[in-house]
Parts: structure tokens; C-alpha cells; sequence
């Protein structure tokens, strides 16, 4: 076979293996969104069959083959594209392979039934039912490390690898030591201000005005609906590919900046996916380049539009139609300083903008120690109440506020915290980016305009794919590596004036 | 490998053939309910390559050998299950080996473009644009046919055995013959009777209070939501499992009976999806026998109950409960006639219960034809159109109201149309016996017990799955072959004294 032909098969076989991930993606959509209940037996046997499939696929020998060929042929090495796309299966199978199939089949078991005991233990409140499941787990976590890890690798680097290609623990601690310190600082500065009134999210709003009032949004945002649906699921999420993107919100009845903040996340992450290539689908050319990068394009509609001033100008008519009584004696000011308020909390998935990472930080440090073997599954408890009073200020009643809260471990997701962290960070460094190349955002969001906002993320994040490292694009982007000072400037300048320190 | 191992092989093999196919059938079904439009070239791909997968599987020669070492199995030979289980799956490979892979992705490619060039033409109105294809179509099927064939089997027949094993045109001439004269004379004599006031079928009614209408008679009638759910589409239909059984129905502003019957006719599908025995999921003995049975189980449900008077005097005040106003100055018993109005027509779709019949006989007549070579593709609408005058006394206009209506040709579905009229003498047939079994059907459906059918139904007809042929079904459910007496007998019964001639 010649390398062209090797590189065509290589090609054809990735798209292969994400038509069946996206197909696996839809069934695990419509378990949350449209499963009759009763049919969850089947569906899990549907999805480890595709599972199984994928995994046999990922790790057909003739991948080797085909890459090898097409690593071999200058013609690839000089042209970028092919290039990148070899360099992202390459990284794919090498992952794929180097665990054996006995440890995958172990983890898979492991964490299916680890996941139901988490969700016993946490409605009991009692870490030591959970225990020695994720005893059980963190031993075969380290396994997993072990195989994949490379020359001066840390275990603990070898698992966030597969999330955020690149990251490793040292530059982690470097980025978040003077971050933390500092978002203690404003934690504690904000204590001295005035918090804003925040009735605004307590009012109690039929959740059909609720949804139309988000779609209005999402629908201006630029969320492409011949391309993408919404739907509600108990916690949202976003799935699919760039021709068929699924985005899920939630309602409460009395927190409709709640549904607002999660439809602008989940649409963020569904314009990343929208703005991908088309021509590019199945191969690494078409697929998001890492989880911290994904999330930022969630967190920064999320935090850096939606909880701006010159949005909420624009915003507050829309909210008025759709939401009616609602809005008397409220303004687009005090509304948006009530979508700003900072009020350190137990549960992360609460948190506001401003402690948000502190959360993100805590489980950073149990996790490296749990992975490293220093801290015992024993000590967790313990060590997460003494960081939460540590960082955030308090006490930490009972387990299921405590280290229950998190599905992750429980799934076997360690190295995946950090991600939302560099995901704020990545959000806000570039955002300023955005702000330097096109100046006045805010006074766009203002007049409505979002689309000046996306289509430059489409064509200086979105398009590129898998063709950087994570690294390298924030470079090529920002024009910096990455770094605290942008997000911690962005959170200073908006909450000390709303907070009457200015 | 034992005979026992090679049994349980073959058993473990279909299974994951079932959740292979059971995906694709989600996918096609979330392609009719939730998919953005702009989805549909991944949505082909995806289901593309479920195709192959699934055809793969379904030829792999391991299967072969396992099959014949469980045909050579004494215990297989004598265990009914196993037995029936071997001989569905013997069925299965058999079909899908005959089949050159060749010929399988050259009727799949033709057939694909084909019904687009049929969707173009049925809006012309000009069955020349569609001719060349169907000409091509009628080429591949008579070499499919030839594939397939038994000794002493025509062409058409081993086409019709795919959808109902064991049919053959010369017993459905049989059957048809005396039908057609005796559904022919009853649409004349019906022409000299008082049709009813169907003004009910035209009353606008919100579509939201249909919904709740329909829901609450399939509730009523036993669907079960926790295994199965219900949505819109354009076109009714029913997929899925007995875990997972998806119904969908139809609204217009204007004709709540045609949603109605429409929701009832799927809900008698899901029933039998439902009912079958959750222990033999992916085997034979969990699928259902054949496309007539399948549809008998419809036709009961909305023809044999939906269109009673004993189900209107239950039905109406669930009717006024959710329809309000539109049920003034109507009945349970003005309802009821207004249900049974017979109106040949054009359009097999939208036929009525005496007259749907005589359709499918126009296209049973043309496809032996065509299939036989007796009649050039280019002599399908002169012929159609004299059917149409001789068996409904009509017309046909053009051709989109004519030879253009139905799908199934331009999807390569030859031998299919049959199964219709044979679910209405199967439903008619098992209804009498039901009746006879159970006695005072009427009363109790007045009363709003569907339970005592339901369940006579599935211990009689769905819980066997594909144990028995579905002649050997019709004899031990009703104690006779099959035979048109008990469908004329339900509609001279029926309709004679609501025209007043009885």
C-alpha cells in the first residue's frame, strides 16, 4: 500500500470511528432527554456494544500500519493538514493501545457499578460506603497511569494528558498557586462591599416563559438551529457534531438566571462544535482540540457576555417580552449586578464566577495525592473539610456537601478537574484578545450584536481543530502563553465597582 | 466447540445483531421526531454504516457453522425453544448469504436516489421522470428474486416470503378473489343507503386537546409509558423494542378521528412490541412473526375497537373531557357513525376500513405483473388507473393521485403491500375468536376494560414471537386457516344497519 493509500485508509477508518462515537453520543442524548425509563437495561447493553466496537476499531492493528506508512512520507511531513491529522491519530492510538484489554474491560466494570454506590453513598451522606469502591478505583487509576505514562511523566500528568493534552501537574501548581491567593484575597476584599440585591434570580417565573426567554438568547448568540436542537435534562450538557449539535438546559422555578447562565454555557460549547469544519468531520482536524479549550468557549459566552453590562442593555427587552410581571422593578443595571453577586458556597456546581476555582483547586490537590499514593482514600474527608475552610472559608457539615458531591472520581475521571479552571483562564485571556482585535465588545453586545464576537472565535479558535496544541493556539491567539492576569483583571474590574470598591 | 456452545454462541451473536439494529431503528426514529434538518447527510452516514455492520454480522460465516452444529443437536432438535429459535435463525442467514454483497449495495444505492427521484416526481405529477428507476428497480428485484428463490417458488413469491413467511400470490389470489367480488358489491350497496354525518371529523380542535385525547385512550388501551413513549411525526409509525417502543402520530386541525385512529393503529403495534417476552430480547422468539400479524394487531386496535359502539360509549365523555365545546351538538353514537363513513377515494392512506382493501389489491395485481415481466414498467399508470375504475369506480386524475402515491416501490419493497389486507383478515379473524373466548367484548370496552383483550392477546398471539409460522399462529389463535368470512362479516354487521340497510 502507498502512503497516500495509507493515509486515505487512515482517514476513512477515523471517520468510521466517529460516526460510531456520534452515534453512541445520540443514544446517551435521548437517555436524558427521551428515554422512556424501563429501557435503561437496553440502552446500557446498546452502548457498551458501540463502546466494545469503538474500542476494537481504535486499536485495529493496521491503524499502526497506516500510520506508519503515511509518518514515513514526506509528503504528509510538509503538508500541515495531513500533517496534524496524522499527529492527532497517532496520539489516539497510542493511547488506545498501550492499555490492555483486561485492564479497560476491569476499569469500565469498576466504575459502571462504582458509580451507583457513589450515588447510594452520597444520598446517605456517608463516605465509607463509598470507600472501598474508590479504594478499588484509585488503584486501577494508578494502573492505568502506569501504562500510559511516558519518560518523566507523573502518573497523575499521564491521566490529565488525555483531557488536556500537555497539562501536567507542575505548571498547573505554578498557574494556580498566585491565582488562588488572589481569589482569596477578593474573596475576602468582597466581604467589605455592598452585595447586590439579588431578588431578581428568587422570583418565581412559569418555566415556558423561562425557556423562551433562553431560546431568544441562544437564538441571538447565533446557535445554529438547523444544526442543533435544545432540550432540558436534570444537569445540562452538549453533545454531538458539528451538523448535529445537542445542547440541554435546565429550569427552576425560581432561578431563571440559573437557566440563562446554563444555556449560555451549553450554548458556548455548541458553537465550538458549529464553527468546526465540516469538510474536516471524523479526522482531528475536525474535532475540539481539548476539554480546557471547549470550556472556555462555554465560560466565556457564559461569564464574559452574559454577565456583562453592555449585554444586559440588550438582554433586558427580550427578558420584559418573555418574561413579563417578572421584571417590574427590576432594570438591566440591578439585574445585572444580581447575576454578579459572590457568595462562596459548599457545592461547586453552584459556585459564582469569582470561587469558582477555588473549588476546582481542592479537588486538584486531593487528586495528585490520591494518585501518588500520599494521601490514603481514608484521609479524604479529612483533607477536602480542611481545604474547603482553607480556600473558600468554611465548614463543611456532611459528606454529601462535602467530597460526595462530584460523579468524576466515581467514573474514574481523574486529571479532568483542572480543565474548568483553564477553562476560565483560557476564557478570559481570550476574551481580552477579542476585546484588543475588534475593540468595544460590550457596546456590540449592547446593540445585539454577537456575531461579530463569533466569528472571530470561529476563525481564530473554532476552525483550527485539533491542528494545535492547546498551547499553542492560546499562543497563536493571545499572543501570550497562558496565564492568571487576564481573568483575574476581568473579575477585579467587574465586581469591585459592583460591590461599591472601586 | 460443543452443540450447546455453538447454540449459545448463535444466541449470543443475534443478541448483539438486535442491539446493533435496535440503534439504527433510534436513529431513524429520532431522524422522523428530533432531528435538525440540517442533520441529514451525517444521519445517512451513520445509518450507512449500521447497515454494513449490521449485514456483516448477519452473513458471518462463523454463524453458518455454529447453526449447522445446533441443527445436528438432539436437545436442540427436541427443546421447542431452541428448536424454534435455530429455525428463525437458520431463516435469517439463509436470507442474507443468498444476497451478493454486489447486488445488496447496488439495490441500497439505487434505491436511496430512487425514492428521491420518486418524491420529485409524485410533486410533478409525471410518472415518466420516475419510470427509468423504476424500471431499474424492477430489474434488481428480479434478480434479488432469483437469489432468493426456492424450488417452486415464483419470483413475487420469495420477494412476499421476506415480509410474511410462507405467503405466496397463488393462496393470496384465493383469498383475495371472493374478497374483492364481496367488498366491490358492498360498496355499491352502501351507495344506496343514509351515509352517516361525519361533520365531527371536520370540527377545528386545538391540537394541544387532541394530544391529550389521544393520550388518555392509548393510555387507556394499556401502552405502557415506562417502556415506550409517544411524539409527532409526519408520517404515523412504530419502532423499537419491548423495552424502548416509540409510537408516533398526526395531528390536523380538522380531523381529530383521523388522530385518533391513527394513535390507535400504532398503539396496537406498540402492544404487540410490548408484549412480547423480555427474556427472549434478540432472539426469534422475542421478534414478532411477520408484518401481517404485526399489522392484525393495529387493525384490532383501530378498526375492531376504535371503531366500535361499545368503545364510543366509553370514549365519549374522555372525548368532552378533553375536546370541550367540538362535542356539543355530537354523540357517543353520532361519533361512533361518523368513524364508520365509507368513502372510496383515491388515496390508500386515507381510505376507510371497507374500502382500504380494494387498494392494495391494485397494487398487489401490478407488482406480480411487474415482477413476472408481463407488464413493462411504461404500462403502470393505464393499468393502475383501470384497476382504480373496476375495483372502486373511480377516476384517478393524474398521477400523484394515482400510481405516484405510495413509497414502497421506489424503496424496493415488492411483496409488501399484501401484508396489509392480510393484517385486516388477521385482525378480524382473531377478533371473532376473542369474542368467542372471552365473550361481551363490547360491553366491556363500554366499560373501559381494554385489559381483558390486551391480555388475551398477549397470551394468545404475542408472547410466542416467531415460534410458530404465522399460518400455524392463525390455526392455534382461531382454530382455522385463514379466510376473509369474519373481516366481511364484522363490516356487513357493522355498517349495514349505520347506512340503515339492515
Amino acid at each position: 500500500m502507498s502512503a497516500a493509500a495509507a493515509y486515505e485508509a487512515l482517514l476513512a477508518h477515523a471517520k468510521e470511528t466517529t460516526l460510531l462515537a456520534s452515534t453512541a453520543a445520540l443514544l446517551a442524548w435521548d437517555q436524558e432527554v427521551c428515554m422512556p425509563k424501563g429501557a435503561g437495561d437496553i440502552r446500557a447493553e446498546q452502548l457498551a456494544l458501540l463502546a466494545r466496537l469503538q474500542h476494537q476499531r481504535a486499536t485495529d492493528p493496521r491503524v499502526g500500519e497506516w500510520l506508519a506508512a503515511a509518518e514515513a512520507d514526506p509528503y504528509v511531513q510538509q503538508d500541515g493538514d495531513r500533517a496534524a491529522n496524522v499527529r492527532g491519530l497517532r496520539r489516539d492510538y497510542d493511547r488506545a493501545t498501550k492499555l490492555p484489554a483486561q485492564l479497560v474491560a476491569e476499569l469500565a466494570a469498576t466504575e459502571s457499578k462504582a458509580q451507583q454506590v457513589w450515588a447510594e453513598a452520597r444520598s446517605a451522606s456517608n463516605f465509607h460506603q463509598f470507600r472501598p469502591w474508590l479504594d478499588r478505583i484509585v488503584v486501577l487509576q494508578q494502573q492505568k497511569a502506569d501504562c500510559l505514562k511516558q519518560p518523566g511523566q507523573s502518573r497523575w500528568d499521564a491521566l490529565a494528558d488525555l483531557y488536556e493534552p500537555g497539562m501536567c501537574a507542575a505548571d498547573l501548581r505554578a498557574l494556580f498557586a498566585p491565582l488562588r491567593e488572589r481569589l482569596v484575597e477578593l474573596r475576602q476584599r468582597l466581604t467589605r462591599g455592598k452585595a447586590p440585591d439579588d431578588a431578581f434570580s428568587r422570583i418565581e417565573i412559569d418555566e415556558q416563559k423561562q425557556e423562551a426567554f433562553v431560546r431568544a438568547v441562544v437564538t441571538a448568540m447565533g446557535f445554529d438551529f438547523r444544526r442543533g436542537r435544545i432540550d432540558r435534562s436534570t444537569h445540562p450538557f452538549c453533545t454531538g457534531t458539528g451538523g448535529d449539535v445537542r445542547l440541554t438546559t435546565r429550569f427552576h422555578k425560581d432561578n431563571v438566571l440559573d437557566a440563562l447562565g446554563s444555556t449560555m454555557h451549553e450554548g458556548g460549547h455548541g458553537l465550538y462544535e458549529q464553527g468546526l469544519e465540516p469538510q474536516h468531520f471524523g479526522t482531528p482536524l475536525g474535532e475540539a482540540v481539548s476539554l480546557g479549550v471547549h470550556e472556555s468557549q462555554s465560560r466565556l459566552w457564559e461569564n464574559h457576555v452574559g454577565r456583562s453590562e453592555g449585554f444586559w442593555q440588550w438582554c433586558w427587552p427580550i427578558a420584559e417580552q418573555h418574561l413579563g410581571s417578572a421584571c417590574a422593578q427590576h432594570s438591566a443595571a440591578s439585574v445585572h449586578r444580581a447575576a454578579n453577586v459572590v457568595a462562596p458556597g459548599l457545592i461547586r456546581v453552584e459556585a459564582d464566577e469569582a470561587t469558582y476555582d477555588l473549588h476546582v483547586m481542592v479537588r486538584f490537590e486531593l487528586e495528585q495525592d490520591l494518585i501518588s499514593g500520599e494521601l490514603g482514600v481514608a484521609g479524604v474527608p479529612e483533607r477536602w473539610n480542611g481545604l474547603y475552610r482553607e480556600y473558600l472559608g468554611l465548614q463543611v457539615p456532611d459528606d454529601r456537601s462535602g467530597c460526595l458531591q462530584d460523579v468524576h472520581w466515581s467514573c474514574g475521571l481523574f486529571g479532568y478537574f483542572p480543565t474548568y479552571t483553564l477553562g476560565n483562564l483560557y476564557a478570559a485571556q481570550i476574551a481580552a484578545a477579542a476585546e484588543k482585535a475588534l475593540g468595544g465588545l460590550e457596546a456590540l453586545f449592547a446593540r445585539g450584536n454577537f456575531a461579530t464576537l463569533r466569528e472571530w472565535l470561529r476563525r481564530n479558535v473554532h476552525r483550527h481543530g485539533r491542528r494545535h496544541t492547546p498551547a499553542e493556539l492560546c499562543k497563536l491567539v493571545t499572543g501570550a502563553p497562558l496565564s492568571s492576569t487576564a481573568f483575574l483583571t476581568h473579575l477585579e474590574r467587574k465586581l469591585l465597582p459592583i460591590y461599591g470598591l472601586a
